[in-house]
């Protein structure tokens, strides 16, 4: 079977770059939206080329040129967006120029975290961002526009080698804050492979209208293992450091509001467990299930890469 | 002869990435500076944990860390530094910790650009920045730190693909301003090849205490000279709007203190010709005459990727 025509909207940022490489590298025809903006950033510019000089091809648009984005939606048959939390709303506009093409096959929203249909009860303001993502989830689907929604979960580049420490992502050199008793099972997801699940999914039928859980069974761990892995590795006993959940939260208090969505954030995955605590239903999917064949990264072997 | 191990300040950034892939490339064992604002910046921990995973070794410190700078430089043979304008200051405690260190046979501070020892009459505010360059050579020549300069003249991404023009790094679809009768000659170097220069300049004893300016002769060209080889590339002919001098400083004023920086430069290159209006004395070298083996990029290939 031909493989699908893609087209990635926020393929300069973290994941949008590594979904690109694994358009390329699953042999999709790879279609990369060059919205104005970028091209006045000389670094993302020149990321940009490097795909255009691997195969990809450039499609020139703004978020806010419809009859643009619809053509450029028209020269593919799946769209991708990874667009940055910042940017959730302006999705919409996708939306709209996806349903006016009437051509995708699939649509993937940007996603890529906890699954926003499970955090109705999420601490504000963090809320807010799992709202406007249903918000999105109700409009594709009110557009019967055919979709699959990625929740990869903790991408290790940020929760992994710090040792899920707030602040920082390099490893602590001699202590460790760690959330309650450090027993909650979390799921980190190696974020190359989070894009090679991604790209695996475009095209089965298995993932139409789902929600694909990212479950490496060999990275659901608790912070302590975690933490148990890296001094293995690094021949270093740090100091443990437990915060009880009312410490936790009653230090949010004076933070500021991007400093308070994060702290809701670990919250949930660390004290509560929510990345965990569900079993995924008829709506969903496990990727390493449908995808046995993708040899995906552990996290001692990742956190190697800080020694 | 054993190649020098070099230890890159600045190394996440546009030149400073470029610097490292030279340096390993070149075979010289390498070493980058990481500090700790570094840590904080996905991005930026990803680029240098890439570097290190081809063979560069990460050193821990602060630029406000003398004993950390002088542990960093005692390791190594030469530091190169590629840190960005609004760190030239900061470049001084490099120095004072090269100085206390004691073993550095070469040290090259972050230059790239316009020769600063011509620009005494420069427009200001641009002037300060020269001026600022111009303090840390008196206190690199005052230590009697062995150095070289590289003046790299304009890198490629940010001035051939645009034609010239300010605010984009795109060619232009059917416009192009020209700056005067475009016929100054302007010198143009692919940044790659501007860091493969300067590392070839490191253990070269020509190049001690001396000014290596980049003037790939093909690359010597005027603003009419890169518009033709675009139209020729691209089969796009475009409409010139050529700006006289008058309205061109008169348009300044208006501006806020980055845009008079980038017109002040702008008016040096493209008006007076300040890259090409000299001849290299007895302080300076020219790079392709000392390493003719080097094969540089012309700009029409380098154009050919915007295509």
């Amino acid at each position: 079977m031909e493989k699908s025509k893609v087209l990635v909207v926020g393929g300069t940022g973290f994941i949008g770059r590594r979904l690109i490489a694994a358009s390329l590298a699953q042999g999709h025809p790879t279609f990369i939206l060059m919205r104005p903006e970028i091209g006045l950033d000389v670094d993302k510019l020149q990321t940009l080329l490097s795909f255009k000089a691997k195969g990809a091809r450039l499609v020139e648009a703004s978020l806010d040129d419809h009859a643009g984005l619809v053509a450029a939606v028209k020269q593919v048959d799946v769209v991708v967006s990874a667009l940055s939390g910042t940017h959730i709303r302006s999705q919409h506009k996708l939306v709209e120029a996806i349903k006016e093409a009437g051509n995708v096959k699939r649509f993937l929203p940007s996603e890529f975290g906890t699954d926003p249909s499970r955090m109705g009860h999420a601490l504000e303001p963090g809320r807010a961002i799992f709202n406007e993502k249903m918000e999105l989830r109700r409009a594709i689907e009110a557009a019967s526009i055919p979709h699959t929604y990625i929740s990869a979960n903790c991408f290790a580049a940020y929760f992994c080698p710090n040792l899920a420490q707030i602040g920082t992502l390099l490893p602590p050199k001699d202590k460790v804050r760690v959330y309650g008793d450090g027993n909650v099972k979390v799921i980190f997801v190696d974020e190359d492979d989070a894009a090679t699940y991604t790209i695996k999914s475009l095209d089965d039928p298995r993932t139409l209208n789902k929600t694909i859980y990212l479950r490496p069974p060999e990275n659901i761990l608790s912070q302590n293992d975690l933490i148990a892995k890296w001094e293995k590795l690094s021949g270093n006993v740090l100091e443990k450091i437990f915060i009880p959940v009312d410490e936790f939260l009653s230090s949010m208090k004076d933070m500021d509001f991007g400093g308070q969505i994060v702290m809701g954030h670990f919250y949930h995955f660390f004290y509560e467990g929510c990345l965990s605590n569900f079993d995924i239903g008829e709506d969903g999917a496990e990727a390493t299930l449908l995808w046995p064949d993708v040899a995906y990264t552990r996290m001692d072997d990742y956190m190697k890469r800080y020694l």
